[in-house]
């Protein structure tokens, strides 16, 4: 298989485009802008989703459903918002056969229609917080489309809040961004760079928009998720008020915050090489796969039948397949099953069997220094313990790689040559038209101001005005 | 709670609306005929969604994700199903701020898209069965709605199979009629008759179409889920070939099947009576309420950290929830759990704690009937058992109600008796045209050939003509 895929140090976007589509993720759809997403892959979004959804209970949030289509002048109510998304829109202008009075947009986000039914549900203080998550489809109309980074169509999860005061919206926020984080870093095993983001790159009618960003293989970077303090703006536009314990009408505060099919690009770009996917264990649809061998069918039953039995007693800890299909190679499987990106591989031939062994291989190290051999009767124990070294293994290796990738400039030209390969840290105090420029002269963009700052002060990388806070600069997906 | 609530003998489809809204499952929405589905009733849904799941996996599908918009150029392959289909349509004109070439279809249903698909996927006869499942939203322009039973945009999964052989699919298409009806029975606690559609009741693009029917508390059937052996319709309009063990292009046999959000409905009147919803434990989003009672604040501390205890024990079996709001009495607190169907409440107060006992109050059965007091000590094992044993009572009362009220008819006039309080079974030998008369001059249609039959044969309730098989006839939802 391995021959087949570009090497990432050759062209990176083209490596991706080819194991998304050789490791069954996803495939292009005859629709404009749109995908599909493989088994493979709908697996590995089933798995981000759960962790999450898990994480948004634990958290006290509900899940619920709102309309897919939503009237047009929803969207104009609030003025950044419509400006942001108009160019973005899908229109539904008939129905049952015959043109509507008013165009439906299918929904790009859903800050309007919720809005709307929260200025009906909330009345006083008593139905506040209000913390309702909803795990849908939007669409987006992109011009420039790559699988799971940018797509006509994505799947999400949009959570949208509503509370009493500025302050526990504010908690919120930074809440959700915190379960963003937490989730990436032990479960996607994705060092990210929580942060704020500037000016020109918050979220269409928000007053602050959090970010956490990560680092891809090739040194740029990818927003994986983002969490929103709205302030009143969306409760003045949807007229979403409460009575409080005085008995007066007060307008709530709200969040929104979302993580998206992008993530499973994320996965892809942080971890893969040029032998294909390598999936964090966390989330792998298939954590262990188990190829018997044999010799033109000599012991084949034997073999098939152990690696029965191991299956068997791993099924109950881990996710795990039996590769035994006929007319294959041990050799094309092991490739095959490394393209696909599962964390361990368990070998068992007659020569295992008779000493009782079976020998296990590590998807993050190849050749031997990946192989161990492990006493069959010990499998319970030792091989969730590998999947566990292997998630920190791959973390560790993503953070070093990262960390590596950053380098703190002074000057222009630095920043210039940092964001060739990775990601420039450097004072700033410039504004939306500064950003505007840099990006122009670099195609770089302020990524986020990270929430771990230096502190002290300095002098800004573009403007050369006294700054008192550093931001990340880098391209980005 | 139980006043505001229209009895269902007055107005059967009015006691339906407030229930809906009054409990939380649903609410209208801005967008005609759409509704928003509130985090009870959508927690009710991913009980339902789980549990379906769960049994496609087990019988080998895997879920995929295919796109919301389709091209109308590819509904009209099929020339049946457009002609089903077009009335319903919901058209995309404009994208990104252009008028789009061809117009886009929001979803009905994907077998086109998927069609087109599998022609790509599908190369050889290795590469089937293809089991594969969508969960998603839809959109069908309809006129008259209700929340949950008939909705312009609604949730639902969409199985989605390619077979080598007429038997294979045709086998598939009854499994899966087989699976829906398992989850009924077992999870829904909802009687079904499985059985064939009628030539004018069949899916459009069918070759045969199979239902559950379920008989609801006003004597109506809703067609609750439907599982289409599709032939080889959707493999000629796409295309979808194999080659053969003897290198010969072969037309694939393909089955779709589904089962919607109507389900909630299903559930609610199945099972609800003048007090609210009677939920079945296995789907409950809380199965177990507990109700601490205290006066006055009088020993409500002690109550509390009792009623804390007793949770923390039942957490770990249960889905249970601890009512220890303030301002509220405990009689207010056991209507309103009464209202969103709780199947058990436990009711602890000074007296019980002082004997080591608790109230146990099963939804189903009101009043002192329904209170069992049973030792602290025993709860972990005795109130999983009790909450199976409302499962199996209310499918019990549901089936006894359904079957009191299915009746074997001879005559036209008899039928049209039996139609007025539930279902009628008759011999039957219509055609197309004289199940369009039946329909006119009764309101009912044939829900189904119900898959158990008397045998022999007997006289078409309508035409007179000799007849092999029975139907069964009724107004529907």
């Amino acid at each position: 298989m391995a021959e087949f895929l570009t090497p990432q140090s050759e062209d990176f976007s083209k490596w991706y485009n080819e194991i998304v589509l050789k490791a069954d993720l996803a495939d292009y759809s005859p629709v404009r802008g749109c995908m599909v997403i493989k088994p493979y892959g709908y697996t590995l979004w089933e798995r981000i989703r759960d962790e999450l959804d898990l994480r948004f209970k634990e958290t006290g949030h509900v899940n619920a459903y709102f309309p897919l289509l939503i009237p047009m002048s929803f969207l104009e109510k609030e003025s950044e918002h419509v400006k942001g998304f108009s160019p973005e829109l899908a229109v539904v202008t008939h129905g049952g056969g015959r043109e509507l009075d008013e165009p439906l947009v299918v929904r790009p986000t859903s800050e309007t229609i919720i809005g709307h039914m929260y200025s009906k549900w909330i009345q006083s203080y008593r139905d506040l917080p209000l913390l309702i998550n909803q795990w849908a489809n939007v669409v987006r109309w992109e011009m420039r489309t790559r699988l799971f980074l940018r797509t006509t169509e994505f799947l999400w999860q949009e959570g949208h809040t509503a509370h009493t005061t500025e302050e526990e919206a504010i908690e919120e926020t930074l809440r959700m961004l915190g379960v963003y984080t937490d989730f990436c870093v032990k479960e996607a095993a994705i060092p990210v760079i929580p942060g704020r983001k500037s000016e020109s790159e918050k979220f269409a009618g928000a007053i602050a928009s959090y970010t956490i960003e990560a680092m891809m293989k090739d040194g740029k970077a990818l927003q994986s998720g983002t969490s929103h303090f709205l302030g009143q703006n969306f409760a003045k536009a949807f007229d979403i008020q409460y009575l409080d314990e005085k008995n007066e009408q007060q307008l709530a505060w709200t969040t929104s915050w979302g993580v998206s099919t992008r993530m499973v690009g994320a996965v892809v770009m942080t971890h893969g090489d040029d032998q294909g996917l390598v999936l964090p264990p966390h989330l792998a649809p298939i954590q262990v796969v188990i190829v018997p061998i044999w010799r033109k069918n000599k012991g084949r039953e034997a073999v098939v039948e152990a690696a029965k039995r191991i299956k068997e007693r791993l099924s109950k800890l881990v996710r795990v397949k039996l590769d035994d299909r006929e007319g294959f190679s041990p050799g094309w499987k092991y490739n095959d099953w490394e393209m696909r990106g599962v964390p361990l591989r368990v070998e068992i031939g007659p020569r295992d069997i008779a000493k009782q062994n079976v020998m296990v291989a590590r998807r993050d190290i190849p050749g031997r220094d990946g192989k161990m051999l492990i006493p069959m009767s010990e499998i319970e124990g030792r091989i969730p313990a590998m999947l566990e070294t292997v998630q920190d293994a791959i973390y560790q290796k993503a953070k070093d790689f990262r960390d590596s990738n950053i380098r703190d400039v002074e000057t222009y030209d630095e920043l210039k040559e940092a964001i060739q390969t990775g990601f420039a840290r450097a004072w700033w105090a410039g504004d939306r038209e500064d950003e505007d420029r840099v990006k122009n002269e670099t195609k770089a963009t302020v990524r986020c101001i990270p929430d771990e700052q230096p502190g002290g002060s300095g002098t800004c990388v573009y403007t050369g005005k006294p700054a008192t806070e550093v931001a990340i600069f880098a391209k980005a997906y």
